[in-house]
């Protein structure tokens, strides 16, 4: 397929500046962009590679302006980087999808599942389990029993899912995720220095339009009657790990290596940075950004963005940080103080 | 199933205090407590629900001394969460389990199953390996060969065994826990930059009552007569990570994340917060506290509590956190006082 | 097998220092040797066990010199790891590989195989995927659509490549790694709070002689024509998070659990440390040592040795780090001078 800067521009209703009939037929990035591509500016760290840029065509935002003469076509657009996606997603949807239920699956005879599924090899289904239409289920994914999932989910190879636990719409489970698996409930029994299993009998709840990492474990509630619960459009990066009871509030991402700790709640549009980690029983409000590697010990209200361990406001994080790394050359200023003072006394009690 | 809080008592050898006809039927968060349901108090954080909750009973240790009325009718135990732990068991006792070999698993010829044992669809069961008996191997299971599974062991699927690894009896392993793989071990030739594999010829050895987190991974020891041990009554989160040749003492606990670099020793009884990290070849005495995210590079002395990256005394890292949060206005205190010495210097010199 | 320590060093062409009819038919740890048996002693950490240990031979390297005297055989050879290396791969090349096409498997017609190929039980190779010659593919491996994957790469169970990846020869993907996941891409709509995917349409291209560990991560570049790359020679170890677009140089090692955002570009012959994270769009140069656990946020020089979160010079984080621990001691300082400055302000003032 090949577009010209006029269709583009016309499909994202934005504006041409440049050459109407410069054609693209795939993507670039901008530091690598070559003639016959589409690449596109959003992150203004990389402002000088447009300068360079060999890609025929360059999305900008609205208001870019170029500090130096560009010879790409541009197409401007109220926000590129979302432009981007509309145009990627045009082109995955050109894509065909497998279809088909594979002889190898291994369906128990009381699940059930909806119209033009994916069932790939060796795929397991297990007792009163049930497949929303449009699903792709890959290879090696084993849905335990009484196990719901919703229409348009796709779920990659490896993936487990648990009994009992139930999964929205337009879901992706990447590969080797694990959904369901018991929480770490442990009763200590001081006289013996043994602990005893607390069974976890609850289940996980993911809601529709979220999305999974691959490797990222999200476990099973421990009561009965109660969910970890994953809300409507969370998105959670690789290796992650969501402890029993926990709840995260919709539209909240955690990027890769986030940890957090048994019934923690999670409010609406939170960030989460790689590798923070949250202790248990806390409670995060709304649109709460956590930096990477932060470590969060207590509650949070809403719209704070923090840092550090134990986390703190992240622009005082940053300006501890700054002395921290010169806190020798401080110790030895308050050294040379105390001598002076010493010398001072001196000086004036002679 | 239905009981009252007279039956609930007697089976747990606790006192009534309340309505001895107190029926429950299922079990509840004591902050979502519903009428017909069973709840516990264990985690002082909560006691302010006791108050509201909707729980017709609520288990509660035998010291609990309420500050205002509660409507539920408790049950004094002496510890109230090993008293949930005990009743859940019952509970789950009463669960159907899964058995019977399925006839798409792979099982070598020259491998043995116990009596009473689930094999699951596609599940793999390598040369020479032994499983024992009233075992539940989930689909996808990888038992390499020479491998032995000692009796009442539970492992869900995708979970990979090794060759030549050694498995307890009442030992879980959650979905996807690799055990066994390749420790990561190599030589680095300064002349040519590059690295040689170690080969890695050890096992894994996990002894009885072990439950292992979902991907959580355990590296065999490098050298053939060696082992990578988990002794006894560990239990091990999520995604942890034990490298080659560590040993792990019984009946010690280690939240998600934690990773143990390669021929750690670590005690009996230690516990080990989410995302810590210690580095090789340290020892770790008995009923050592790691807290999160702690960084350990030395050995540790039994019974110390520590925190920090390099970590200290709990105490006193979360002292030094204290002063490190104002270390901006600390900073500018010298700068003050360095500018007010100068300025005493001038006048005795006057 | 049994070897002489004659026949080991002329092997090793090393020097033996005792015995040369000594004897070994297997290899121990030093502080752990027999009788009978080939230790070595590298890390100048252990050099006491060399006095005590019951081992017939050490390797050690040329230039050790014993404070005591040791019992033992020895071997001398430029590189004592090296040659311990060598000699365990000898004893691994004796072992016996799998080899056949296991019948359960799922091979595309469109697909090929090499020659003396082992395709375990139920792997599965997609359409127009080309797996080399010597290749082991072991049970549960998927192997998506148009992968192609060269010569004597060893593949274990539960290994997700996904469709377009590129993996060269030599290559170890170790059990439940995932290489071409979905990379980590969303765009945020203000207006609404939620994110629209950016569908991930590159690939992950690995190199000749790479190593990856169990459960890591690695995720497919954003756009068409780009990758995800690992040079040759790179080495992961177990539950390594590596984002779209990353871009890891030759003979570059991390450690456990270290975590890299997307589009960071890493030098070649770099270490990083366990739990170790890299913010995105940072450039790593070559022969960087990054401490475990470090955050590194912004790009860093050659031949750096880098530490702490922020990271800094390793040698500066250790020298603050300590003054870190008695923070409250020269807060307390501080104060004291405050004091004693106001005191004799009074006194000059008098």
């Amino acid at each position: 397929m090949e577009f010209t800067a006029k269709q583009l521009a016309d499909f994202l209703q934005g504006t041409v500046e440049g050459d109407l009939q410069a054609k693209v037929c795939d993507f670039s990035r901008i530091e690598e962009g070559k003639e016959g591509t589409l690449s596109f500016l959003a992150n203004p760290k990389y402002e000088h590679y447009i300068y360079t840029t060999q890609a025929s065509i360059v999305l900008v935002n609205q208001d870019f302006i170029p500090s130096r003469p560009v010879t790409s076509t541009l197409i401007r657009v109220p926000d590129a980087y979302k432009a981007l996606a509309a145009l990627m997603a045009v082109v995955e949807q050109t894509r065909t999808k497998k279809t088909g239920i594979d002889s190898t699956a291994s369906i128990a005879s009381t699940a059930t599942t909806g119209e033009h599924c994916y069932i790939g090899s060796f795929a397991y289904i297990g007792e009163n389990s049930s497949i929303g239409n449009n699903c792709q289920i890959y290879p090696y994914v084993y849905i335990g029993d009484h196990v719901t999932i919703a229409d348009n989910t796709i779920i990659y190879p490896h993936v487990s899912v648990y009994s009992g636990c139930v999964i929205g719409q337009n879901v992706i489970l990447h590969a080797g995720c694990v959904v369901g698996a018991d929480g770490f409930g442990f009763a200590f029994d001081k006289e013996t220095g043994k602990y005893t299993k607390i069974p976890q009998q609850g289940n996980v709840v993911i809601e529709d339009d979220v999305e999974i990492g691959a490797n990222t474990t999200i476990d099973r509630a421990a009561m009965s009657s109660t969910s970890t619960v994953i809300h409507r459009g969370v998105k959670l990066d690789n290796l992650v790990q969501i402890a029993h009871n926990v709840e995260v509030g919709e539209n909240t991402v955690m990027a890769s290596q986030a940890g957090i700790s048994g019934s923690v709640k999670i409010g609406k549009r939170c960030q989460l940075g790689g590798q923070a980690g949250l202790s248990g029983h806390i409670r995060i409000e709304d649109d709460v950004k956590i930096g990477a590697q932060a470590g969060v010990i207590s509650d949070v209200a809403a719209n704070r963005t923090i840092l550090g361990a134990p986390a703190i406001d992240a622009r005082d994080f940053m300006r501890s940080s700054v002395i921290f790394n010169r806190l020798p050359e401080l110790s030895r200023t308050v050294s040379q103080l105390q001598r002076e003072i010493e010398q001072l006394k001196k000086e004036i009690n002679k």
